[in-house]
């Protein structure tokens, strides 16, 4: 029983400000994790040590002038800085942990993520230690560089690990009919299959490059892959994720494909 | 013309205290090789943030039992540290750099180095974005896990780019007949060849899992190849290695096939 989960950026930094990381959070939801007792495989997001800067430049373009290269330096570096912040609390709740940069490791063709070879990351694994991969800038084989989001590291590590269950962790408690944090009204959605998505205002309210909510759902979909049971859980609730991978009955929306 | 530089663990950190940062000297000797104004790619060694747990917990000898594993995932968070420290330095002198961990990229074949792939790699270069490489713990075929030097990195870097000229930095002047450090009388060699290795008393006054001056020079002969200029410089002497990356004549080993 292998669960694949994804910190997103907007609980693990504060995506409104640049490089502010929420530690406590973050060591709170390792813990729960820890706690759990259940193996796991973590990504996460870049959130704001990624997305404003990119968006700033544009990296997600790729190439447009040379002006843009120190940014993806710094960007890449930022997101590796998060990375460290991450694994760090992975191994001190005793979760031996190793940060994969999808930059470092892969490039990417007009945008996808290719993994030639994975035999790094089942070799870190199978010795015990967790790859953790994240949101980054990729050399791009079209078009010079790229972003690469969390969600398709996710999509890398469900096809080499094949999960059982998919969770994303945001800060918001699944997907609602519209943004709840400027739409009182909306209606959380307990569970979501291809059709939901017409129902669903996908007007977002941070600075996101990777792409929407509705996005994010229809990458969620590609990841579940038809067997895979995909949920999103809201992780600024203490406890939360930690019940949800116990198999308790929590708060949260259920993706089928 | 592009030169190939080691920034050795003895330099970059104080290499008797666990993960104490040069900070200072690193950000000079960044600082040297920018206004050198050279086409250069930068590798560097793991110093204190890698050869003392790893040491303490026998990572080079591969797995002999579980309890090294968290060791494994602790030196790997260690070195990706470092490696974001230098970077860091790199980015403020103006050189576009990213952190390419040699553990989360690639495996090693008992102790070997294996790159199968070097598209990353040349692409990150090619944009514009030098890969940086350094000491790390790598999955091992043969042993599950192992040390691969900052010079095992140096020697993959060398095949793919091949550099007109090596440059190691460290904490001496060059090889000398015996440490001198312990050795008052210790003589400077200016140019070595694999005969005169066997003058060299190459008992060594720290901590280094990665092996000793005299295995350092067999790599570095290895790494030079036949066809670039290889050189030993010290780096705590500040202008030394500018002057030496623009041509000048400077105390220095001089390494020959």
């Amino acid at each position: 029983m292998m669960i694949l989960i994804k910190l997103g950026g907007s609980v693990i930094t504060d995506k409104s400000r640049y490089k502010v990381f929420n530690q406590e959070t973050t060591a709170r939801l390792c813990k729960e994790i820890a706690s759990s007792g259940k193996g796991v495989m973590i990504v996460h997001g870049a959130g704001s040590f990624g997305h404003m800067l990119a968006k700033k430049y544009s990296l997600q373009l790729g190439l447009q002038d040379f002006s843009q290269v120190p940014a993806v330096a710094q960007v890449q570096h930022d997101v590796r800085e998060l990375s460290l912040m991450v694994v760090e609390e992975l191994i001190k709740v005793g979760l031996p942990a190793v940060s994969v940069p999808p930059g470092s490791c892969f490039v990417m063709d007009n945008g996808k993520l290719i993994v030639k070879d994975d035999e790094t990351i089942r070799r870190l694994a199978h010795i015990g230690v967790m790859p953790v991969m994240f949101g980054d800038v990729v050399a791009d084989r079209s078009k010079e560089f790229g972003i690469c989001s969390g969600d398709q590291a996710m999509e890398v590590l469900a096809k080499i690990f094949k999960p059982d269950k998919v969770v994303f962790v945001s800060d918001v408690d699944g997907l609602y009919t519209a943004d709840p944090k400027t739409h009182p009204d909306a209606e959380l959605i307990e569970d979501v299959d291809g059709s939901s998505l017409d129902k669903v205002d996908t007007r977002t309210s941070t600075v996101d490059v990777t792409g929407s909510i509705r996005g994010k759902i229809e990458e969620m979909i590609k990841i579940c892959g038809g067997s895979a049971e995909c949920v999103l859980v809201n992780g600024t609730v203490p406890g939360r994720l930690e019940a949800l991978l116990r198999g308790e009955d929590v708060i949260c929306t259920k993706v089928r494909p």
